[in-house]
Order: structure tokens, then C-alpha cells, then sequence
């Protein structure tokens, strides 16, 4: 099997095959030689049935083996029954031009040298993000993100699944979607000079009702009771079914979920944040606009969502919004002289203040006195920049001559209260889960691993300030940046990560969060600043 | 699983199943529910890894399934890797137009309560029958036969390969005789009442050029040696893939070869007369342009084929023509008065005579000493029948003034030398699969089939008279009919004779004829009338 190929690095998707040569006296055809050949090869990666040469590669297969002389790379996918042939490429880069005799319109088409890539797709309710790989090398070429082009129909994924149940709104949700991510892969493919044609593999990764709406399936029965989505696993398709405009043999799999509120998203976090290989146990969180969290190591995994409220996600408070040029990402308050200082992105005029940066204010403005134990605006120690906007006391962070905008740039109480709900329901959910269903304690979690792209900008010496993360030895967390896109490109990087991912979703134990009197109980503690008991959050100064 | 479903007879292609329904507390997605119900039904049948549901499937499924109250119909075909999931249809015909309210158009579009439906093709050289089955019955609706369409680019599979070669030529060949198959299942569906739209399943049945050329896929190897085909066991395929317009979910199976020159259509003929299940030996004989035979039991299957002859095929020798009205199928010589008669298809004025007519004819002139051991025409037993027409000896069956087409019909001795060395040939290859190779005797084989549309009409006396078929009990003789289309059918009723099949394809030995001095001596003693060892042939009155 090696005959001076070189090499790789990893048992990738794209495997070198030599083919038994025919002759007089074995008359096993062409594809079931191939088939062989894929079998000798994969057999000792285990839980293999067989590889079948699909119909449409069939087509000119004879031409193709005998040109290369009975060498080719596979394209190959593992899925839920066994390993999927995709396509069949030259043996090595240089080998595909060779000569255009006798060949048929398959071959004729192949033309000079091409790599084989795949896609990773973060599929956010607000924003996709695309990572293009190369399959052989396992190497990122290069990324994109957009937002997602579904926020013309509804912001919120409640508002599309009730779009998606009116006649042609559901078409209308995928077409919208599939469109954008031809746009931006084809984008991303010449900017790298590449093409769409290249990709033969696009992994996809999103919560339940995201999945649902790419696929173009039923939605609708994820948000009425029982909460049933119309499927867990979905099986592998062809990308072309949905409309993707890659390579016209290329699959398309995207991540399983484990309930409507449990999403594929969070199984390729697992899969990223390498969870389910542990020794001891670890926790991690992707705060968007629930908080969902997941705990445990390779023996055991427990899971729950819940909502961490508004005021966490850009665009939904007043004056939240998501990360761009100008807004506000950090800020910094000086406890004694209350000198405020804030930095933008890009450094450019401030515009806005998004969630990561509301919650640097939050703390700053709590560590310096400037907010109370309760979370409201100590008049006293505000002073002037305490205004009263329609009734409603608001800081101003910026004043308007300061401003990119021309406006002042406030916090309201309103704000205020919202993310002090939104970072004791995020502290309730973690001590629920944590302390009450795994039976541990903060300190036990060996790594806490902060997900999505707003996680990745929070401040943990912040977050603990305000009481919305434990106080733990800030070593402990982890930001993962964003682990769905990861965990999608880890299965087109290490196709045996599929059988981790069967795994994962069957070992996992889902915990629905019982908001009862307890629950409203250490609620009502985690309102306070950082908690009514002081004492779990010794790090925090006392003022 | 009861619950009022009436019981079928068979372990079909559909299974009525129940889905458990949702309720809080279990938020398993409605595909994992359907796969679940489906492997409780088909767990017994063994072999089966689970079925998933396929995308194109998911769709509606959520209002499917709460509109027929979690039951339906499921529509399977079990294939190499497990069972597959067709498609899903109300839980009984009466059920199929309850309500429109809330349904996607896949649901809307269901209508009248509808069949499910299968079709089995004999993916015939010269003719192409297809027979319409009732799925959930096993009940045959009908049966319709046609000339293959690629006869217009060549009569014969080599010349047809050529041109499949052709820039474009493959593409023809496909869209002809796919085309051909599409008109013809039209046809039939309509004279049934039903629609294409109705069929779910189609499985065909041919040798391995014909199996290439249905299915698009280079056959051109096939006929160049080594002799490869592209293909010995083609994946199961949707049926639109190669533009059969049968419901867009169906799937089309075609069966397996075994080599170049050993067909699936044998292999369907082997399921059909369940030689694989026979305690006793027993023999299969497809008589066409090619010997093929089969020989064996449950313990050990051996195939051989070999050219017997143009003769044996009617439109080949310049007299013999395929059967049709006016076509002389019987002859019967008195051995005293030597006063000929004969019968023809729907007893019209005569126009010609077909293969078994032919056995006939040679068979009464030998009987009543009109030709010689030799095969030769007797001048003097033969009288003024015989003429010399372009140097020619003929015999004129018919005269021009009682034939149809105002000529004589006659049997030249340039036709006679040809049956006789076609039967010599069959009777050759016969002797060294039963005897040189399997090492039994005639009289050893329990049955002996004859298969094919020409095998139905041959009269075992007289082919025994001639010495083409081994002088055994007549009632061991037993006419199988079209055994291709037979096995198509016999799967579609029973999806389990598909473990048969890949058993069969991977048990049988085939035995290359090697045309050896050996080979030549058995031959030359095969061309006399009926044997140059008459003991062989008790039974053949000595004159």
C-alpha cells in the first residue's frame, strides 16, 4: 500500500487505493474490485459492513481505472450504517490530466488538478459561520461568516418555525438559508482559488430548529407540547437535494440533536471540547440566548438548557448589540476616583455597548459602588452621570458630544434589572445542575469551558464579580471560541469521530429544568450582587 | 400489532406498523419513533442493522403521522446493507383522503386512497416483458411484453456495445430502452387502473450487457479481454436516477451477475426454479443464442454457457422467425405415408416456422427416414418435396399455394446443418457440466428444467429424438417460462430471497468451457441423428 505515496498524517476522508489488476481467470468486476480495495483498507478501523460503489460513480468507472492504472484517491463519509464512498479522484494531483482518449464525459470534464475539500458550517440562528478544509491535509483554508439571511423572516427561531408552518414558508426559510451558504462557500472558494466543485463534503451544525429549517423539514411540533422534533439523526443526503451547489456526488450531514432544546450544535461542542474523553469531570457553557450547559467526563454526561434571558444576546436590550466597529467591549471604572474608561472595536467612536462589555459595566459599576448589592443605581455614587430618561434612571456611559451616534450612550435600570436576571438564572441553572443533579461541587470542574462567540468575550474576572459564574480559580475556564464550528470540522478532519457523536447523543442524560419553589428560591439569591451569600464569592473585594 | 389490521399472508414489501406516539416526558423525534416501530417489525427477519428514514421521507412526516393517528403503511426493500425505508402511506386504503387541513403539498397531493405497487422486468436482448404486482398481495395485475427498443441500433449485444462506445452511444442506448420501459409500464398501468405513480419498487432481470446498458454505466470492457463487467452487484438506486417514471421515492434493483457471460437474469432463473433449495440434484437449461446452464443442489451450484448455435433462434437461420400468428410451432411427419402436418399460431395461413417448429420438422424427418445419421436430406425418402434452389438442397414444407406468404416455406440443408450443429452443441455442453464436471449421470438429475420464452415451446420428444436433450423420463422435463421474470417477481413478493440471491451469487461455481480436442471429439459424435452411441437414446425408435 505504499509504493512511495507519501504520508498522511491522519486517517482522514480521502484515502490513496490501488485496485486489483484484472486478468483472465478472475473476472471480478471493476466496481467490486474497488469495493475490495476500500474494504482492505478500512477494515481496521473497525464497524465496517462494506463500502458500496454507488450507482453514479459507476458510470465511467472502467475509464477511470484503467487511465490511472488502477490507483485513486476515495472520498470517503462514515454515517450511521457503515463508511459511504462519495467519489473517486486521480491518485495524486498531477495525474489528472493525463490524456483525453476514449474517455467519457465524466473524465473529459475533470481537467486540470484538483484539491478535495470539505465544509464545516456553523448554522446560528444569528449568524453562519463557514470553515473551508482541505480533506487530505486536514487544513483550514479559510472562513466566513454572515449573518444568517433567515432574520429577514424573524429575528427569533419562534417567529420562523410559525412562518415555516404558512404555505411556502418553509421553502422560503430554507431557500433563504441554502442561498446564503452558497453564496458565502462560493465566496470563500475563490478567495482561496478554489471551487465550489472541490467540496465534497459539507458538515453542518446548528440547534434543532436551525437543522430543521436547512433540511426543509416540518418544524412545527418543536415548539408545541411535547416539543417533538421531526427528526434526532438526520441521515446523510446529497448536498445537491437541498440545493448546495458543491460537487454534484458531494454528502451532507449535519450534526443529530437530542430534543428540541437540545441541538446538534451542543453535540459538536462536546465533540470539540473533547467532553466525553475526561477523566475527571469538566462543564461547558454556550451562553447565546439560553444558556445551555453540559457536565461530566468520559463516564457520565448531564445536559440542560435554560433560558438566561435577554439581556445576554446584543439586540434585544435597548442598548445591547452585537460585536462591530465602535461598540463597546470592554470597560474599566476606577473604584476610587469612578473615572470611567472604555474600549471600543477597532477603536473607533463608540456606537453601542454589546453583551460582553454590559457585563465589564455591570461589574465596574458594582465594584465601585456605583451600583448596590441589589443591582440599582446609587444615586450618590452616580452623580451626574445619572440621568432620568422618560422616567427611567439611566447612566450615561458616553455622553452624545463623545458619541459616534450624536446620543448618549446609557444604561437604564431597565437594562440593568434585565441582566441581573439574566446572570442569576445563568448562576441558578450552574448550581442546579452542578450542585444539585451531578451531586459536585464548583471546585470539583477540572476545566469550565466557555462556548459561542459571545462567551469568548467575556471577562471571567467580570462575570464572577457580578455573581453570574462561579468563583473559581480563573485558570479553570477554558474559552472554546466557537465549538460548533469546531466540532463539524473535527468529524471532516477524523471521520471516525462520527461513532464519538453516536455516542455522545446516546450516553447523555438530559435534565429538564424544574423551575419550582427551590429553584425560585436560589433564584431570588443569585439576584444580589454577587449573591446573598457572600461567602461563595471570596475573590470579589468587598467594597 | 394486531388491532383489527387484517393478517397477511406473506412477510412482504409493506408492513402495516404502529409508532409510538409522543408525550412529555419522552421527546424522541418522530423519525426515531417510525425507525424504532420498524425494526420491532423486522427484527425477527434477522440481518437488519436499522432502518433509517432517508431525508426525502422527513419532509411532512410530523403531519403524516398525527393525521393517520401513528399508523402507516411502510414500504421496504431489503438490500445489501439492510433494509430501506421506500416510503410511508396511509395505514389503510380507506384512510388516504381523511382531511386536508394543515397538510404540506406532499400530503395534498396523495388524494384517492391508491395501490402499492411493484414491477418485475426481463430485461430481455430481443424482448422485454414486464409484469405489475400487487405489493401488500403478492397478486400479478398484469403482464406486457415488447421488442427491445435498442434492436434499432443493432439485433445483436455485441454490436450494441460498439456502439455504446460512440460518443453519445451509452446515453442512446439507456434512453431507448428506458423509454421503451416507461411507454410499456404506462400501458399497463392504465389498462389496471392504476398509475406509474403507484409502483415503488422495480426489479429487473438480464444478462450483464443488458444490465449496463439499463442502467448507463460503460460496458465496453465487457466484451474486451479480460472480459470485466463494470459491475457484478449494482447498489439499489432511486428509479428516477436513470429515468424510470415510476413514484419519485421508488428505488430500482437490478439482479447481480456473476461475470461478462453470466447474467443476472440466470441468477433470477436459479431463485425461480429454487435450484439453491433442491435436496437432489437437478438441471436448468436457458436455450437462446447462448447454452446457459445451471446445475446442482442445495450443497453446490455449477454454471456453465456456451454459444449453441444461430438455429436455435428464430429471425437468425433465414427460415426461422420468432413466434407470432402464422408461425408454424408443431410438425408432425406420419413415419409410413411421410404425409407432413403442421400447426400455426392461431392457426393462420403459414408463414414461416419458429425454433421449436424447427426441433419438430427435424425431428419428424429423421423419425421417418427423410434425413440420415448425418443430418443429411434423403433424396429418395424426401421425393418431390426436396429442390435445389441456388444450388441448395431445400425441403418445401408448405408449398407457395397453401402458405400465407404466397412463397414456399422450406428447411435448406444450409439451415438443417446449422440446427444440427446447434443441438450437438447443446447436447455437448450438457455431457461436460453433467458428466465431465459435476461427475453425474444423466439420470442423477431429479429435474431438468428448460427455461425461456423458446424453452416453453420446445417439445422434449422431439428434441430428444434429435438428440439434443438426454433420453430421461419425460416427466423429469419441466418448462419453467420466462424464469427471469419469474425471479424479479418472486423478490418483489418476498424481500427475503434477496439473502438467496447474494448467497447463490456467491456459491456457484462457473465452469469456463474450454473447447479442447476433448470437447471436439464429444461434438462430432453429438452431429449425428441421435448419437453416433445410439445406446445413449433407448427411448428414439430405430428405423
Amino acid at each position: 500500500m505504499s509504493s512511495g505515496f507519501p504520508e498522511r498524517e491522519c486517517q482522514g476522508c480521502v484515502r490513496y487505493i490501488e485496485i486489483e489488476k484484472p486478468v483472465l481467470g478472475n473476472n471480478t468486476a471493476d466496481a467490486q474490485r474497488l469495493e475490495q480495495a476500500l474494504t482492505r483498507e478500512l477494515v481496521r478501523e473497525g464497524g465496517n459492513k462494506g463500502v458500496m460503489v454507488p450507482w453514479h460513480l459507476l458510470k465511467n468507472l472502467p475509464s477511470f481505472l484503467r487511465r490511472w492504472d488502477y490507483k485513486a484517491r476515495a472520498v470517503l463519509f462514515k454515517d450511521r450504517k457503515s463508511w459511504r464512498l462519495v467519489d473517486i479522484v486521480p491518485p495524486n494531483l498531477t495525474d489528472a490530466g493525463l490524456s483525453e482518449s476514449g474517455l467519457g464525459p465524466c473524465l473529459a470534464e475533470s481537467g486540470p488538478a484538483r484539491p478535495v475539500l470539505g465544509a464545516a458550517i456553523d448554522l446560528g440562528t444569528t449568524r453562519v459561520v463557514i470553515q473551508l478544509l482541505d480533506l487530505e491535509s486536514g487544513k483550514t483554508l479559510g472562513e466566513i461568516g454572515f449573518d444568517n439571511p433567515q432574520v429577514v423572516i424573524a429575528p427569533d427561531v419562534l417567529a420562523r418555525i410559525h412562518h415555516s408552518h404558512k404555505t411556502g414558508g418553509l421553502e422560503q426559510l430554507q431557500r433563504l438559508l441554502v442561498d446564503g451558504v452558497n453564496d458565502n462557500l462560493n465566496k470563500l472558494c475563490r478567495s482561496k482559488g478554489c471551487a465550489l466543485d472541490d467540496i465534497y463534503l459539507v458538515i453542518g451544525a446548528g440547534n434543532t430548529a436551525m437543522t430543521h429549517l436547512f433540511l426543509g423539514i416540518e418544524a412545527f411540533e418543536i415548539i408545541r407540547e411535547p416539543y417533538i422534533p421531526c427528526v434526532n439523526i438526520p441521515d446523510t443526503l446529497k448536498a445537491i437535494e437541498v440545493g448546495l451547489e458543491i460537487n454534484g456526488h458531494g454528502l451532507l450531514f449535519l450534526f443529530p440533536n437530542i430534543g428540541s432544546y437540545f441541538g446538534g450544535d451542543l453535540i459538536a461542542g462536546i465533540l470539540f471540547a473533547d467532553l466525553d474523553k475526561k477523566q475527571a469531570p469538566c462543564l461547558m457553557v454556550d451562553v447565546g440566548t439560553n444558556a445551555e450547559i453540559v457536565v461530566g467526563s468520559r463516564d457520565w454526561l448531564m445536559a440542560c438548557a435554560g433560558a438566561a434571558g435577554p439581556a445576554l444576546e446584543g439586540g434585544v436590550s435597548k442598548m445591547g448589540m452585537t460585536a462591530g466597529p465602535g461598540v463597546i467591549d470592554t470597560v474599566m471604572i476606577d473604584p476610587l476616583s469612578r473615572k470611567v474608561e472604555i474600549h471600543t472595536i477597532e477603536e473607533k467612536p463608540p456606537v453601542g455597548i454589546c453583551g460582553s462589555g454590559m457585563i465589564d459595566l455591570a461589574a465596574a459599576l458594582f465594584l465601585s459602588g456605583m451600583i448596590d448589592i441589589r443591582g440599582k443605581f446609587s444615586r450618590q455614587a452616580c452623580g451626574n452621570r445619572l440621568k432620568e430618561i422618560e422616567e427611567i434612571l439611566s447612566f450615561v456611559l458616553v455622553d452624545r458630544a463623545h458619541s459616534g451616534t450624536g446620543q448618549d450612550i446609557c444604561l437604564s435600570q431597565v437594562d440593568l434589572n434585565s441582566l441581573t436576571s439574566s446572570k442569576a438564572a445563568m448562576y441558578t441553572i450552574l448550581e442546579v445542575i452542578v450542585k444539585n443533579t451531578a451531586g459536585l461541587e464548583f471546585e470539583d470542574l477540572e476545566t469550565f469551558y466557555v462556548a459561542g462567540t459571545f462567551g469568548s468575550f467575556i471577562n471571567p474576572d467580570s462575570a464572577i464579580s457580578i455573581g453570574m459564574l462561579p468563583d473559581i480559580d480563573r485558570s479553570r475556564f477554558k474559552v472554546l471560541g466557537n465549538s460548533s464550528l469546531g466540532g463539524a470540522a473535527m468529524l471532516l478532519r477524523d471521520p471516525s469521530a462520527f461513532d464519538r457523536i453516536m455516542e455522545i447523543r446516546q450516553s447523555i442524560t438530559y435534565i429538564e429544568l424544574n423551575v419550582n419553589q427551590e429553584f425560585m428560591n436560589m433564584f431570588s439569591g443569585a439576584k444580589f450582587y454577587p449573591h446573598t451569600d457572600r461567602a461563595r464569592f471570596p475573590s470579589v473585594p468587598l467594597l
